[in-house]
């Protein structure tokens, strides 16, 4: 059998049971890893890759790929509560590659690091036919205010700590070929995938005064996000408000496409976050999200009982679980069943 | 300019001076990187990749990839002294791909990382056109037993803790398709690129108990890395044996070529440790070794001065920086000079 017939979820379900458990680490079947290493410091190991066959999008300037491999690596650690440190660059790439394309790559790398405070500290380089650039990054944090997507209880509210939309509209525009004439929007649109930001000082600030239940980075795209977290948590997610970025719903009123469905289902690679906040803690909460420069939106509310539903016009309706896997088609990426 | 012009090193080069440098860094250009956390514990990350393309050797059974990862990405913890705690692996692949290989691929891993007590705690999953497998491992030490590249003292005699030889004739085997009529031989020697083994146990022993002064692994071939001990140690390094292992002796042998040699330049992913201790350690390192199921092998002498010679009948020759780097071509693999 052929790893594109099962999909990625149960490729990694199958491998992970190949893997002896490790009875100290902490966050199970997640993004992150970690363990105590002394009293209460824990540390946490992350990786995560970029595939330029897959995952390059058209016009993407160079630069742009080094930011985002740092922005995808240390997004997990703001949702958790753990502070990157530092990471390593693994970088594959062919021969025949221009040397000033790689440069860019490492200063986007660079920039984006000095940024988010976390210094590369090398890393190795390889030849081959892809160019697929891996990150492998390390944080540190306190067992006790570490936040995980198994958190959310009951009467929690849920906040985003940004808009969504963007990125769909950017897949559209780059892969659809919906095309937008607005030159000032498209630009604005495209800002979303060439410049993603990861989320870092919000989540940090928030878990280190214990504000939040759980909470999830959105890089899997919000429906599926959402279903992860009331899947871990056990819990019912009732969606009343889906914060979309006015300009993606400029852009979908014009594509004629729902830009609630479309920020849902059609998005991803977004490194918002997905908070769960009890009642009394949200002022605080927004008062601290302030001092960061950033908003919190509301979405909806954590109730007893399982599965996500989203209201609207009266009505309820289902939010399924659908998000982008590997080794499916290419043309299904943000389109495809998770429940393999 | 393509990256192909310049070759693996001065890319490293080039890269490594786009990256700001974290003064918290204790390692500097080397295969390992790491910082104290806090007070005397140090903590140390490194990665290491395996690309199908390149690095894939006819004939290697999928298991022994998979043990190949994890033993290439801990042997540099045990040339420093840092005791692995945790790894994880990404995997990039073809969709086409048998899923029965890539289950043999975690089967070694799993293998491998429970014979080294190292749990796998999971990774990344990712479509792309070559077998790309990189490891993300994390480990502690103690900031006063770690060992570095640059620590060599004239006076300190110079060990490793295995022969050399046998990877450099799989190599002759495999690649330069030199074959050998002797079944048991040829099995035995294709074992050492097939099953090979990180010398943990032996360096981390020897480190806990301050019995050495330098230590460097020797994947990069013995020549390369015994340049690269000397260069960092500002040091003569003299060597008067080099520990060839028999079977590699006479497969070289019947192929009319110098056992010494091939052993010092036509090999490389052996995960030997080479060791300068101080005279007056050297019993109390010999015995600690053989605690471990292992031996010493004596290669030489540290001295004043710069550059490594080998002494043989009585003439002294350079023994030549050589070793494998990418970027370059492949039938220069194992002959490309590495100052670029």
């Amino acid at each position: 059998m052929k790893v594109s017939e099962i999909g990625e979820r149960k490729l990694i379900e199958i491998l992970l049971n190949l893997l002896s458990k490790d009875p100290e680490e902490l966050f199970g079947y997640d993004d992150v890893s970690g363990r105590v290493l002394l009293g209460e410091l824990i540390f946490s190991l992350k990786t995560d890759t970029f595939v330029a066959s897959t995952d390059l999008l058209p016009g993407t300037p160079w630069k742009s790929v080094g930011r985002k491999i740092v922005v995808m690596n240390i997004s997990d650690f703001a949702a958790k509560g753990i502070t990157p440190l530092a990471g390593l660059i693994s970088l594959c790439l062919k021969g025949d590659m221009e040397l000033r394309d790689v440069k860019e790559i490492y200063k986007g790398i660079n920039e984006t690091a000095k940024e988010y405070k976390v210094p590369i500290w090398g890393g190795d380089t390889n030849e081959c036919s892809d160019l697929v650039i891996t990150g492998a990054f390390a944080g540190i944090g306190l067992k006790s205010k570490l936040v995980f997507r198994s958190g959310a209880k009951p009467g929690d509210l849920i906040y985003s700590t940004g808009e969504f939309g963007l990125t769909s509209a950017a897949f559209k525009i780059l892969l659809g070929k919906r095309e937008v004439e607005d030159k000032k929007l498209r630009k604005k649109i495209l800002k979303s995938v060439y410049e993603p930001k990861a989320k870092l000082k919000e989540g940090l600030t928030l878990t280190d005064k214990r504000l939040v239940n759980a909470s999830i980075d959105c890089s899997d795209g919000l429906a599926a996000s959402l279903n992860e977290l009331a899947r871990q948590s056990r819990v019912n997610i009732l969606v009343e408000k889906i914060p979309v970025a006015k300009e993606a719903k400029k852009y979908f009123e014009t594509q004629n496409l729902d830009p609630e469905k479309e920020a849902l289902y059609q998005g991803g690679e977004e490194y918002e976050l997905i908070l769960t906040i009890p009642p009394e803690k949200i002022e605080e909460a927004k008062s601290n999200i302030e001092k960061t420069g950033s908003k919190l939106f509301y979405i909806g509310k954590v109730k007893k009982g399982r599965g996500v539903y989203l209201i609207r016009n009266g009505e309820k309706e289902v939010i399924e679980d659908r998000g982008w896997q590997h080794f499916l088609k290419w043309k299904r990426k943000f389109n495809v069943p998770s429940k393999t």
